[in-house]
Formats: C-alpha cells, structure tokens, sequence
C-alpha cells in the first residue's frame, strides 16, 4: 500500500489533517515519568494511546531521540513499533531532514525505511535530482522534500530573489518537472502566501505543514492556502501544544483535549 | 581546547591534511569479518590502528552506522570511544548533514556534541542563520557548514545565479559576515575553480573538502586551490579508495599504503 493511499484512508476514517510531532524532551515531561524505564516511549504511549483516532499521522524527529543518545535511539523504535502493532492504520513519518550525497544517501534510505521503517520521511532539496534517487526509489514510501521552512530566518536564502522570484519557487519549479509519484512538500504554515504560491505549483501532491499559529485566523489562512481542492491532501503538525498540555498526571487527557480542538478547527475550513 | 587547536597540532605532528572518512558499508567488509560480533567497529578499529598517525582527522558519516540501526549505531559510539581513548590527538568529524529550525538543532547539536562527543560536525546552511547558532554556540567544536557539494547535480541548485554570481557564493557571502569563530566549510574537491573562489572569501577558515580524484593533476588543482596562506587549513577526506584498497586479510596494511600515498601526494601540492 502507497503512503497516500494509506493517508486516503485515515484522513477519510478519522476526520482529521491532524500530524501530531512526537519530540518529547526528557525535561519537559511529566515528573511522574521522569523515573521510570523508558521515559520518553512511555510518554509517547500515552499521547498516542489517546489521539490515534484524531490525527491522520504521527511525526517522530529523530534529533530528539538522537540528543539522548542510543537510549534515546531505541525508545524512537520501540515508539515506531508500537504505533504499527497497536494503530497499524496510522502512517508515520520520519523527520530526518536528511541528504547527502546519492551514495550515502542510500544508507539513509536504508535507515529511515528498512531500519527505523517508516512510511515517509523529510529530505533536503540543496544537493540536486541525483542525491534524492535514491529515496524516491522506495515507491510506496513518501520523500517528503523541504520548499519553504517556518523558523524566521528562512528566509535568509530561500528567499533570495532568482529571476524575480525567489529561490523556493524556482526550487519548487524544478521539482516539479520530475518523474516520481511519492513526492511530497513540505512549507511552514507560518507563510500561508507562499503555502497558496507552492500548493499552486503541485495542485495534488501531498503536502506537510509545521508552525501554524494559534489563533484561529492563522489556522484558517494556513488551511485555506494548503488544503487541495478535495479539501485534504496536507498534514499540519503540531507538537509541543499538544504533548505539554498539562504537566501534570492528566497530560494525555490533556493532549486529547488540544488534539481533537485543533483537529476540529481545522476541519471548520476545509470546506 | 578548540577543533582548530587540535587540528593545528595533528597536521604539523603527522604531517597530514588527510582525513579518511570511515564509511564502513557491511556488504563491502573482508569476508573473515563478516562473522565476527562488531563487524564494523573491528574493522573501523584496524583502519584505525594502522593510519593514525597518517591523518589529521577522521570522519565517520553517521548515515552508514544508522543502516544498520541501533546495532550500527552502537558501534559508531565504539569507534569514537575508541580513538578518544587510544589517538586521543585525532578530533573527529561527525559527518551528519544536520539542519533543522533552532529548537530542533538545539537537539541536533547536543547529539553530535555532547552524546557523540564530536569535535565538528557538518551542516546544512539552507534554514539560515538561526538555525545554526545552537551548534556555533559549543564554541570548542567546528560547525562545519555545505557550501558548495561535490556531486554530479550539486550545480542544479547551488549554481543558479544571483545576481550574476552562482548561489553557493552568495550565501558563502553572507556567511561571512556571521560573527562566530568556529565556523567551517565544505566545499567538494571535485569543483577546484569554486573551492578557490570560496576559499578567497574565508582566506584563514578551516576547509574541509571531499571527493578528491585519483589522477596527480586533480590533486594538484584541488590541494592549491584549498590550502591557507600556510600551505594547511584544509582537511581532505578520502575514504572508499581507502577503507577497500583490499578486500583480503591485508586490508589494514593496503589501506595505511593507500593513505601514506595520498597523504604524501597532497604534501608534495602544499609548498
């Protein structure tokens, strides 16, 4: 089964466009679970325990897994796992922002698909066609590719005026003539101008979206410049509001609560 | 004690800009170690052994560890573990590509630093400035930045022109004008004329360079057109052309002649 039929499915089955990002910092979490074994996969049980039936994905960054080192590295596999034997339904994408040249490349391939087996993962455009090859070559998989970023200073390069347009369109240009079916974007919800200018660009690919605001007029923006014109066909990530919406003891509860408000929300506009 | 110390100290000791980038793919391994447990750390470990004191540096690409898991993974931790404690004056490259927004590379940069124990790593200047200050911030380490890659379709991109100048020069520009000191560049030895033109505009920053040909003639371009005012302030990685100079029981004594010639021929470019 292909990532987007999966994604089809879910989006249709749950009502939702909601990607919930699993980064859980040991710090942040609740202090009931800082002492027990497996802090970070116990944390992460419990938030998908109580969402799974409001998101259409989950996102695990590997750098948080990473900062804790090989402990931290297996908690992100035994997250993976779980999800797929408990929620086999729910697609997971890797956030890896990987990409190198194409012989190490295929390593990352390998890692992200066979070892770590996601079902999608996010890459970097910056070295060319030749250096993603490898990635695309896993059909079924979605290579989800970085256009436009959310942090503030994005805008520092990708920005940069080619030609009268900036540097992002021109990238989004040129991916655009290429031959690969799982091909997926990914822009900050944090610009929904150049969301609508990108979504334009690929009227059906899958998109993944980050940083969108909290007030509702930003939600509202972002969805309406994202959304494609069955209404789907994007993820909009949320992470920290969710995973810390309480500290205390309740904080699934909490994170279910916030979940299903923003899945609502944005529900409201995608008609 | 700073990566540009150490460095300065290795190169004049061993004489070397030779880094060997430790790739180690499991397919490719001698056939007696195929069966050993730590495949790829015992053969990290006799490359090691018997090139120490032919290099400046060494330079694990973390992609190659991570397919094969957490089992990979593991033995990168070993083979850094062991040259710290047995070739404690060899820093080590984290070959990592990393570059996400701030708080994700918060995470990124206590991975490579503080789990892997790194003492540079390389980085993706695409998300701008933000995005890499929590890696400048480990003032000791060297935040290796990609300027200018040395693969096939790197042009794609990194060559569309600015302003009458290709991009790659563009943001070495503005990178230029960032006020840390311990940034350092990449630039593939495959592009002589670009890593001269870069290299002008960081006439006293450390390099690092990859893909270096096999004919005399392209060494000689590239190690001229790399090297400081002193004839040093680069690092170049080989590491195929080493780590499988033979696929025989004699593999550690092919790869230390394979080095010392590369490392003798890049010295005989330096005066």
């Amino acid at each position: 089964m292909t990532f987007a039929q999966k994604l089809n499915s879910i989006v249709k089955n749950n009502n939702s466009l909601l990607c919930i990002g699993l980064d859980p910092e040991l710090s942040k979490l609740p202090s009931h679970l800082q002492k027990v074994k497996d802090p970070i996969f116990e944390f992460n049980k419990a938030i998908i325990d109580a969402t799974h039936d409001l998101v259409c994905t989950y996102k695990p960054n590997i750098a948080f897994y990473e900062a804790e080192g090989l402990e931290g590295l297996k908690q992100l596999e035994q997250t993976i796992k779980y999800i797929q034997s408990s929620y086999p339904e729910v697609p997971i994408i890797l956030d890896a922002k990987r990409g190198d040249i194409g012989n190490t490349d295929r390593m990352y391939a390998k890692a992200a698909f066979e070892k770590w087996k996601a079902d999608a993962v996010t890459v970097y455009p910056y070295l060319g066609k030749d250096s993603l090859i490898p990635f695309f070559e896993y059909q079924e998989k979605l290579v989800i590719i970085l256009i436009r970023t959310s942090n503030p200073d994005a805008k520092m390069f990708q920005d940069i005026i080619v030609d009268g347009k900036p540097l992002y369109l021109k990238i989004a240009k040129e991916i655009a003539t290429w031959r690969y079916n799982n091909i997926g974007i990914f822009v900050g919800a944090t610009y929904p101008e150049e969301l609508k200018l990108i979504r334009n660009i690929f009227p059906t690919s899958i998109f993944l979206s980050a940083g969108l605001g909290a007030q509702q007029a930003e939600i509202e923006r972002a969805v309406k410049s994202g959304i494609d014109e069955n209404g789907a066909g994007i993820m909009f990530n949320a992470s920290r509001s969710i995973l810390y919406a309480s500290s205390g003891e309740d904080f699934a509860q909490k994170a279910r609560d916030e979940a299903k408000k923003l899945r609502d929300l944005i529900n409201k506009f995608r008609k």
